[in-house]
């Protein structure tokens, strides 16, 4: 495996570590210090800026009942210095799908967003954009 | 504003157009040739490769009931030769939220990854990664 694919599919395991140990600390430490990161949790609006996202992490990891988020099926694609990861994140019996996208700073890579959101199905994807159906119809 | 950033925000509006304009040579031709790519459709696995992703855009783009996509709220986030935008996408009454990830290539900034999703509020966004909540129930 490329090294720097080995580096990039580590700093994913540890961000789900750090969301699974509610290690604050560690998760500031994943991501970005100096270029601007941005970050989708659930069907939620997208925060930006690092002291939006590290509070949101916060707040997140701070909850007692927080739940434990197994990640399956990375996939890396990079381009010199930048790189993303998708993923499924499966919290009980839901799965949802991640891009966890990684910059080149400072000889590590970090991340710099993150997007999640729910997964109706794990066959084969399949075109649903529809009017009659709209995105949110087929999670039902 | 920045070149690159009004070129970045320019390709992100085309993709907007060639979905609206059905129009699939166009929207081929916004995505890069060289590089991996991927794409997330709302509520689906992910698609990866250029052959998987366009054979999608095109059944999408097909289809005469394809819903008009506005994209409102974009913001640009710009990393040397990578870059990712931000936005909403409204559909109807349905807003999605997206993030579109671009790479310089051959002197033009491409898509390489498109993440659609549901998002269940327009208002301050919030941790919601609860165990008695999984996302998806955020949006019931």
């Amino acid at each position: 495996m490329d090294p720097h694919e080995s580096e990039i599919f580590a700093a994913n395991s540890a961000f789900y570590d750090a969301i699974n140990q509610r290690d604050s600390e560690s998760m500031d430490g994943l991501w970005a210090s100096d270029a601007p990161v941005a970050c989708i949790h659930p069907g939620w609006s997208a925060l930006e800026g690092r002291e939006q996202v590290m509070e949101s992490w916060r707040a997140i990891l701070s909850n007692p009942e927080a739940p434990h988020i197994r990640c399956s099926e990375a996939s890396t694609h990079i381009y010199e210095k930048s790189a993303f990861v998708v993923c499924i994140e499966s919290i009980d019996l839901n799965d949802l799908v991640a891009t966890n996208m990684f910059i080149r700073e400072n000889g590590a890579w970090k991340i710099v967003h993150h997007h999640a959101g729910p997964i109706a199905s794990r066959r084969a994807p399949r075109p649903s954009r529809g009017p009659s159906r709209p995105p949110r119809g087929d999670l039902n």
